[in-house]
């Protein structure tokens, strides 16, 4: 496309895409950042050369800002929301599903949910097979949310509704920092594939997601972030409300590591156990413990 | 193999399959770290519901205590050097590049070494294709080691000249805790694979393996942690002694993420431009960078 330079707004993940690929491919990435990202995400960006920005104000500032840069400069934006190509990426997720599970799709499939740009990548995947005649019906997708940062499922709602449902600015209050999205960019795709799924929305509390990304490395050996594993909570949410049934096929996307958030991840873990070299320390240890 | 529990000494990355496995398995995993591992490995351990335990007295202190462990309660060891079937896990990543390169192996393969697990394993892959028929030669394989712990560099040294080669406890002090051993527990396989390979070992500093680090995600967009970036560092060495000829086809191990020791990536690294959102700011923040 003739573009020298990159640029994004971003929480973090798809920043360190978009600085990774631009380490590989030559070319420049201007990154806007929140002021306050996770360290560990910033720490990428700046190893891949990226020029990055902490912008205050928040995500939405950083996205105001990335626009105006974008229209100055002739950068590329990989924004959420501002790149029509972007979910041409994304909906491989749904390809992927369906290679993975040798064309056979699950009832249901979770998707945490912050700009809402995965879950419409996802859904358009889902609907794309089964246009082209490789599946006879799509999984019921369901967006995940925090609770703090409702914005697709509350428009999701006044669409059922039958309401005015494009939301003003939100509040964006959650640890879950990839999630925390007060006006998220591509909330018209996420509403409108979600509907054509025959899916939802559901939100969950911090605390229920880091109980759930506690429960998945400890259960199945998956280390997720918070905003990940929040879409594990919402399917225990589901489970409770007897919204998805107890035995239906469900596939959870996990969108982030651990790794990038392990402070959220450890919440109210214990610490390690400090030892002399003795087998009797470790004996009084495991007896203790 | 009937064992109900798995146990380790791992200065990180090992105990974090051991306990993602375990947690998958659904059985205990009794971990032995050395006090001070990085805290975004110990994170992962204890979100996967490890029993972790921090032995005062770096990596020898917790290998000595991991063997009167599972001696005492009959764990099953997974630790380097303790346990025969590891190398037949690690082989697989020569197969891997056969696989990947489909059936072109390089010229060159450099591994950064700690216990001397992982290369005696790679090399072992090699050997097999070649007596399988799948290779006509095996690449000559470089173990890269931190001159601050150089234990099998030297062995190695001290094996070409046909001296006593096995080596006492040596000094173990560098940043890359996932190579600072000081008493390497695979020294002998080491040694003798690499030299079956006509290959060798070359050593590096704390600061070549920052800078590989910087170079690997700047230029190429693959974020290493320093311990698996001073395989590069090694290769930057040897293209410049010229021991590796510009020009070979070489495959450079990479052993971990910088996410798992991001500050030791970041050394040195500028921190991002705090702005207030508007374009202004920006402008003058990029003709000042």
């Amino acid at each position: 496309m003739g573009r020298e330079a990159l640029t994004c707004a971003s929480t973090g993940n798809t920043a360190t895409s978009v600085a990774g690929f631009c380490a590989a491919a030559g070319i420049p990435a201007y990154i806007f950042v929140p002021q306050g990202a996770p360290a560990a995400k910033v720490a990428q960006l700046l190893a891949y050369g990226g020029t990055v920005f902490a912008v205050e104000g928040g995500y939405q500032a950083a996205q105001a800002l990335c626009q105006l840069a974008r229209e100055k400069f002739g950068w590329y934006d990989r924004s959420d929301g501002a790149n029509p190509i972007n979910a041409e990426g994304k909906k491989t997720g749904a390809l992927e599903i369906w290679e993975q599970l040798e064309g056979e799709l699950p009832d249901y499939v979770l998707v945490s949910v912050g700009d809402g740009s995965i879950i419409s990548g996802v859904c358009k995947g889902f609907w794309e097979l089964t246009q082209v005649g490789l599946a006879e019906r799509m999984p019921k997708v369901y967006g995940v949310q925090a609770e703090g940062a409702p914005a697709v499922a509350e428009a999701f709602r006044r669409f059922q509704a039958g309401e005015p449902w494009l939301p003003a600015e939100g509040p964006a209050d959650t640890l879950a920092d990839s999630i925390r999205v007060g006006k998220p960019q591509d909330v018209v795709k996420a509403v409108k594939y979600v509907a054509r799924t025959g899916g939802g929305f559901v939100t969950v509390g911090d605390r229920e997601m880091v109980a759930a990304a506690q429960a998945l490395a400890r259960e199945v050996g998956v280390f997720a972030e918070p905003a990940a594993a929040a879409a594990y909570a919402g399917l225990l949410k589901l489970l409770r409300e007897e919204e998805i049934p107890s035995g239906a096929k469900v596939v959870v996307v996990i969108t982030g590591s651990g790794l990038k958030d392990p402070h959220g991840v450890l919440q109210g873990l214990p610490e390690p156990t400090v030892i002399p070299p003795e087998l009797a320390a470790l004996e009084s240890a495991l007896a203790g413990g």
